[in-house]
């Protein structure tokens, strides 16, 4: 029985009946390349969504949560674009740094830092988000004049969100309650504070949860503040913002959460008057910029069921085999990328070249006729992709990356 | 509520309350490697399941699966005890030849060998494991007298076990009722036919089932040598033997096994009189012999919950996380390496040092009581660990691996 695919994302389009990305057809891209599997970053996609977001949240600072994607040109070209980078460990602070983003502008999150990022942190003129009174602690045994926030682990959360990350006891912060008696702690021993951090979910397509959630962030703002009776210089609403993968899902209404940002923020406490606030999104800016690339190799008949085997798989994307968080697999959208204009012939079924049966990457889906040497684009692959998977697994060789597109890469 | 931990295997001891791996402290491994996180195989451990195979499997041939683990060390260890390595890419075909083993004794599969793999293969004189008709035309293309086996994709499977790899219409092997027309095809265009390859699961602990695919896999090769016409020189007949990894689980009664097949043997069609058989392992012989070591970075209470958080995680030991083929997550055997010999005294959460909440080594087991500093043991790790992981998942650091013990090591 034939099974859905997730949506194929806005502002791809074909040339002789060949995918493009960024105006670029993919044969083309991947001769160039020297081969698949190939990652294709388009920057215009990208660029789309900071002008989208800049357009609905005017005010509103927007970091990058580079843990969604830090190949170097991609984290480069963004970098130049947001007002904060999100990193989640020393390595990932090195590559913001290299990116050119200054250090103010750079906040580490993360529940186990250990000693040695802690003092590069320092070292670098980076923001630690404290996760933790022990964290603090050994962070001011440190020395120094450390800049640090305060990353608060809320009584809410983004309701439905593919990720929880605050409500009830969680790994991540500080319990709300505990969180003014250790900004008043850090203040007092003479670091610079910051300002908070407040992660309620992630990967929400429920714009209404989002709104509300960001409604109690502003209200959780004011009351810490008010409590530790100094305005915090920045605050830090998280992000959230999803991406559709799969059937049945629908694009996150973006334009709702702003004008509802900007009447909460209307609202917010006076303490809070002069406070920045940002957003921190990864999936959001990046996921449906990035197509996975990969040749098939091996067209087969098994019971009646046709299968194409192709050069990658889940060591290069996890996520589209169904194995990073998700319960139950289901089809991200796909596509024959060498026969993108021909209309859909007949169920198959696409595979990894991975010898184990967790390597899928569409379970009967209805698709052109494709033989072996025919593309297979797997969308949104720009978040959570490479970096995320068992890149190692089976000894195959690894993926190349490039980025297409985008004003600034002139 | 305490949630249960999967059974720690036997074999570990400890010393001055600490844990011992192959008779050394875990403390002395983790200074003499500068640091966690670590893996440490225990050669002790293979070398005894080796030991038991061959008590119970006299005259089958015992193949190391090396996708399970391919670490140099351990697979350099293997590779001079056992019959055959079978690989999965030509990166783990370099590797087994590395490694030492004669070419004649490895074996490929694999459902998406590129051509330069399969003219490696060729070159290399390995025996190419075909998996589909039209990967045999591809090798006959490319010329020579290559080794060819044909991999089976058999009417069964090993019942309920945890990967099925054989059954209805699978991406793996040929049909069986196909497979006579290749193989007289091959054996035709010059080959070197060197036998049939039928994998019907695996991570299986029911000897019953496996007892029943093995007679099956005896019944079908008699089958399809007969329909061919020629004895097969060699019969893979897969594997399968799975280890305990939750709460609930048993280990496996090979011994059964062994008699089981020792009868089967005895009976199984005449044109197999002088065909070699083999056996091929990976997580069996391997898995329990691997133990992950982090240490604790922070120690943390929320809303009254104990979270101990490491500084390794799912980005070396994807499978404890529960996001390697698991529905639900359940706790992999885990322990205060530090303090082993301790008696359970709070319940608590282990967490890895990355920023997500999929990060989870243990959830609400009961252990000593922990602090920062302490080491952590994660058992279980020795097959489908490090390789299978994301490790360059947020930038952190990569885990080492060693390995200790083993009679050969010396």
């Amino acid at each position: 029985m034939t099974k859905p695919m997730g949506p194929i994302p806005a502002g791809f389009g074909s040339a002789d009946g060949v995918l493009t990305i960024g105006g670029r057809n993919v044969v083309d891209l991947v001769r160039e390349m020297g081969g698949t599997p190939l990652f294709v970053y388009d920057m215009g996609k990208v660029d789309a969504q900071i002008d989208h977001f800049r357009t609905l949240f005017p005010g509103i600072q927007l970091h990058y949560a580079i843990k969604a994607n830090s190949y170097a040109p991609l984290l480069t070209h963004i970098a130049k674009q947001v007002d904060g980078l999100d990193v989640a460990s020393a390595g990932e602070m090195r590559m913001a740094l290299e990116a050119g983003m200054s250090p103010d502008r750079i906040s580490f999150a993360g529940p186990g830092k250990r000693d040695e990022e802690l003092k590069a942190a320092i070292d670098a003129g980076v923001t630690i988000n404290l996760e933790s009174e022990g964290e603090a602690a050994r962070v001011l045994a440190l020395g120094g004049k450390p800049r640090l926030a305060v990353r608060v682990n809320p009584d809410f959360e983004i309701k439905g969100s593919g990720m929880r990350m605050g409500g009830g006891a969680k790994p991540f912060g500080v319990d709300a309650e505990r969180v003014p008696a250790l900004v008043r702690t850090i203040i007092d021993a003479g670091a610079d504070w910051r300002g908070f951090h407040i992660f309620a979910g992630s990967q929400s397509l429920s714009a209404e949860a989002i709104i509300e959630a960001q409604r109690a962030t502003l209200d959780l703002a004011g009351a810490l503040a008010e409590a530790v009776g100094e305005a915090p210089p920045l605050v830090n609403l998280g992000g959230g913002f999803g991406i559709p993968y799969v059937a049945g899902e629908a694009p996150l209404d973006v334009d709702s959460i702003g004008r509802a940002l900007h009447d909460a923020m209307s609202q917010r406490h006076k303490l809070l008057a002069d406070t920045a606030f940002a957003i921190e999104l990864g999936r959001w800016l990046v996921g449906e910029a990035g197509v996975y690339l990969t040749r098939i190799v091996d067209r087969k008949v098994s019971h009646g069921k046709v299968f194409l085997v192709t050069d990658g798989g889940m060591h290069h994307q996890l996520a589209a085999s169904g194995n990073f968080g998700q319960v139950v697999r289901r089809n991200f959208p796909i596509a024959i990328a060498s026969r993108f204009a021909a209309p859909p012939e007949e169920e198959a079924s696409i595979v990894g070249c991975l010898c184990t049966p967790l390597d899928r990457l569409a379970d009967d889906v209805m698709i052109p006729r494709a033989d072996v040497g025919d593309l297979v684009a797997v969308f949104l692959a720009g978040a959570y992709g490479l970096s995320a998977s068992p890149q190692t697994f089976l000894g195959h060789p690894p993926a190349q990356e490039m980025v297409v597109g985008g004003a600034l890469s002139a």
